[in-house]
């Protein structure tokens, strides 16, 4: 579907942003930053370091209009995704880039930014387990699986799941070769110690519990996408 | 093992550095930041920021001398760690925050540096791939595995196996309930898209290609790890 990435230098870019969950940005970069003949850039209003939701210090590399026509770009979640719904500077790079890229990766809930920019009316989508119940608001159709393809969108579920959609991802820009080949370098051969990864798989209390501590979250998302439905003209 | 550790406020510190592969970093970091009662530094000579080895930038919080003693030390790998090998404050700080801790982790790389400190003789440890041969020369029980635990030292393969190395950690330090709940909130529900994040099961060429790509790096740590046995008086 991407033939035409094939042969030339690959601009990838991600966004950042303040309380950005930062497994959803390095998971994905540990893969995209070692495709041959491609270069990463971290993209943000602001060059100043930018702590995630848990302290880490990411530092953009790049604002918004220094930002070279991407053909992949990144879209991380976390619980700084929310203040940038209704942003019209985001809101207005990430349509001015997905019209421009090759393929758009969505990981974790940096999807409903990608929903919020107005790009997801009949997409097939999926994202966190917590705000998958959202997609319909922005006119994604919701599709319980870890990644999904639908045509240049690639959404995944939450945070970890970033590492298997890039993998997709260099395999549509590339080739299968040199994914597999990132997969060893990274040693990618997960064996998770509990089966508790998804809510259809864990104990009943530990999904209540992250169910709870999740709550008040997903209770501010679920009002922005209402308001953004409207704006979008989207009835659920 | 470590009951001391259930009820009190854990201290984590990783070693930052020069060209270390960022994921050896931010993987664990996203399980242990998620520790309910507990502090991550990153911690390093200086406060100044650092490249990985592919240009994501870290700023480490907190220099050697200013940290606290640390409940868990997490030693990360990747290219920079071969220049640490023979730097006496690097290892100093090592040997000395290890002596307090209750737990070491290391993840891919990072158990070499574990071993030039001395750490490391007559523990069962395992390391990345393309490193797995140099462990004897630290006097360390080479296990293949992707998590090896012998008393508080954790090792783990490479880069994404710091991922189920952290969930462990998690158990020993907390419990069973609250691991469970944070792979739930990051869904490490993994589904790799090929066989081959090992070398016993990835095809062959893939296999070649990486070895052939690891080869410079590798014979650099072999005749490090030569000198390292001499200075600790290992026979290989």
């Amino acid at each position: 579907m991407m033939a035409d990435t094939q042969a030339r230098h690959l601009q990838i870019g991600a966004v950042v942003f303040p309380r950005i969950d930062q497994g959803d940005l390095t998971g994905p970069f540990e893969i995209l930053s070692r495709v041959p003949d491609s270069t990463f850039h971290l993209i943000w209003k602001e060059k100043t370091p930018i702590p995630d939701a848990r302290g880490l210090i990411l530092t953009p590399q790049m604002t918004f209009p220094e930002a070279p026509q991407l053909d992949l770009l990144v879209l991380p979640g976390g619980p700084g995704q929310e203040a940038l719904m209704e942003d019209e500077v985001v809101l207005a790079f990430i349509q001015r880039q997905a019209r421009g890229a090759s393929c758009i990766l969505s990981v974790c809930t940096g999807v409903l930014l990608c929903g919020a920019a107005g790009l997801l009316k009949g997409v097939r989508a999926t994202t966190h387990w917590s705000a998958h119940h959202l997609l319909p608001y922005f006119g994604a159709i919701p599709v319980n699986a870890r990644v999904v393809v639908d045509g240049k969108y690639i959404t995944t579920a939450g945070v970890t799941a970033g590492l298997d959609g890039a993998l997709r991802v260099v395999v549509f820009l590339r080739n299968d070769l040199i994914a597999q080949q990132i997969q060893l370098a990274i040693e990618y051969a997960p064996e998770p110690p509990f089966a508790s990864g998804t809510p259809r798989t864990a104990p009943l209390d530990v999904v209540a519990a992250a169910r709870s501590a999740a709550r008040e979250i997903t209770d501010a998302r679920l009002a922005t996408a209402q308001r953004i439905a409207l704006r979008l003209g989207v009835q659920v």
